[in-house]
């Protein structure tokens, strides 16, 4: 075994996805069957249906919107299989969780070759969608009529009053991620805005627009592993898991000392880099959860890449910077950085049960240079990318290390 | 390490749960402190919360009940931590995989020691509980009006039709786990009834009469489990996990060949006895997801401790002899076995998402002879424990092989 095999939880063969829309002509079953298809395609018959010994479903908001629990029993009829296949509920972090418990399945012994597949419908029931999201906010938050924009509203206000960040800086990760949408078929959203569309956005939740917040959703993604000493067998280029990292923290954010950060992110990130034996700067793309403007830059800040408050100008700036070419690139000490390649959940779309197997599916691609006219181009190259992945306001989150 | 030590998956701690039963003064989170206190407390402060390296919880409609998602954000809000918390939901067989996940996550070397939590309340909302688990079923099986004691009705009618199983046979599958919960005081119906009253219940959907369906609770199970060689700092008397299976099965019945068993038990059983290096005739105490009558009888046919069609004359047999001790005793080619010691789902209760650990929690009782009351006397040690847990019509399933 090589050294990165031999620290590696898993390599990754191919992943797969839907595009992110509305997309009222498929079921739920329909997306995570187009999704897995692609990702056992793409793998030229290497890997069949057959070898896949158990699945791991992330999945939030099913039993709400369509009615449907026990999916396992639903990808089981439509693969006419008998493997274990188990579904991880963890709101929008579902399937960062899925795969993290995927790679533990691997590491264990028990598999040799599993599937990850993050799913949800969410568009077909506009009226309630708001409501079953909020489900994972906590009693007393939904009893004084909460719902998310508002409790990302507390930490984008917080944060303002605390370190200056203002609203233009909140309003450029929209205009970053749309940017970095443009080249990609899959996006929900594959369109520049400006500044000045989203400061005029209607308001949701003081301070809050509506060009903060990621879409509602349709869509899944899959992630085929395998235990990294027997992955040349199926691929040439495999791209594997070195770091996994999952905490949690207060559901209430009534219940947490701090409002301008997530901990749940910073314990993930600590663990993950940790196992990876990566540091900030080694990091070349960066996918993170920007449910919310504010969250992008919380999440820089958590995940260490800048300090505590520095998030805004960091991004301010280099948005100012753009010239044109595909990418915002955020400068580091020590190099570059692409954070959100696709588009991030603001533009590429946010089914949130699928989104953190689409962050997967995204850095795979960036990492193997096959990301087609979304490819990021650095002047060094690609080789590692982390996935950040938050369910409800940080009561989960999950942060996963890929390399190659 | 000692043979079983290196061949177990964990080593089973301690276990804690609350009474089953309308629980209507206490909240979900109220439910998995206390019987995730208890397991902690029976350690004698061997095992302290800070101890615990991440929890796997099982549960299924909590989203429909009680409106809460994310319950791994709500257990570490009350105990103001920030470990890994997954939730698997598996309809009633969500803490069987919970379970199972936990194993993997020892064996995969991330954990030394965790705790599983299975937890449902159902009682508060009468009105669409029967809804609620009807997410479980399949889109066209709800489409037709379908819930769960008509789809057991099926399996029911057919078994009748096809072996000659007898409805008094079926009714002393009741019999039986009234007459098992008598002794146990965290049962939700801890009284006998007799033939004659199962046989003259309210139909419910021909042939599943009241009597025969498990009924609608609260509660909660838990579990501690460590690695297997660290066992003996925390108990002297670790039960050891030594097989886990688990297997899924087309969510609908009628897309499946046979409707007189279920595929999923007899895949996990497969497994799970390999593993354990077990057969049939090893097992002295076994736990079936006795969710209707019929399930008994087909439990113990596709667990192959009897033949197919055998079932109801073995259990008949079982109850006609039975003399007025604890528990009434099968008797096998090689010995006696105990089914469903403190009542199964029938007697106990069956709050879903806390069905798995509470079986584990009885067996690990029964092996280590602290079961009080209800504690199994056969006339040779209890060595070996088996768990069968079932989610929808058997669209999941897992079984696990306990030893000492």
């Amino acid at each position: 075994m090589t050294e990165i095999q031999d620290r590696a939880y898993a390599a990754i063969v191919s992943c797969g996805r839907t595009k992110f829309s509305e997309l009222w002509e498929d079921s739920m079953s329909d997306l995570m069957l187009e999704s897995l298809l692609e990702s056992l395609n793409s793998t030229n018959g290497n890997i069949e249906f057959k070898d896949i010994e158990s699945m791991y479903v992330g999945n939030f908001i099913s039993e709400k919107i369509v009615d449907q629990g026990l999916v396992a029993g639903e990808l089981a009829q439509n693969f006419g299989t008998h493997i274990p296949i188990f579904r991880l509920e963890g709101a929008c972090a579902s399937s960062g969780l899925a795969l993290y418990n995927a790679c533990l399945g691997i590491k264990s012994g028990k598999f040799d070759v599993v599937a990850v597949c993050g799913v949800e419908k969410m568009t077909d029931r506009g009226e309630i969608v708001t409501d079953a999201l909020a489900s994972a906010a906590s009693d007393w938050e939904r009893f004084y009529g909460n719902t998310f924009p508002g409790l990302y509203a507390t930490l984008m206000a917080r944060h303002m009053y605390e370190y200056g960040t203002t609203r233009e800086q909140l309003a450029m990760v929209a205009v970053k991620n749309h940017q970095h949408a443009v080249n990609n078929d899959k996006a929900q959203y594959p369109f520049p805005i400006k500044i000045e569309s989203v400061l005029k956005s209607p308001l949701i939740a003081d301070p809050v627009r509506l060009l903060d917040c990621s879409p509602v959703s349709d869509g899944a993604s899959s992630i085929i592993l395998c235990k990294p000493e027997i992955a040349k067998k199926y691929t040439e280029t495999p791209v594997y898991v070195t770091g996994a990292g999952a905490a949690t923290d207060a559901l209430s954010f009534f219940s947490r000392n701090d409002f301008t950060g997530l901990a749940a992110t910073r314990f993930s990130a600590q663990q993950a880099f940790k196992e990876a034996k990566i540091i900030q700067k080694d990091v070349d793309i960066l996918e993170v959860h920007d449910c919310f403007t504010i969250e992008e830059i919380t999440a820089l800040e958590d995940l260490k890449f800048v300090e505590k408050g520095e998030g805004g100008p960091f991004i301010g700036e280099a948005v100012d910077s753009f010239k044109g070419s595909k990418h915002i690139i955020y400068p580091t000490e020590s190099g570059e950085i692409v954070v959100n390649c696709g588009g991030g959940l603001k533009a590429d779309g946010h089914p949130v049960g699928a989104t953190g197997s689409r962050q997967i599916c995204e850095i795979w691609e960036q990492l193997l240079g096959i990301a087609g006219k979304k490819q990021v181009d650095l002047d060094t190259d690609l080789l590692t990318g982390v996935a950040h992945n938050i369910g409800g306001t940080g009561g989960v989150g999950s942060v996963h290390v890929l390399q190659i």
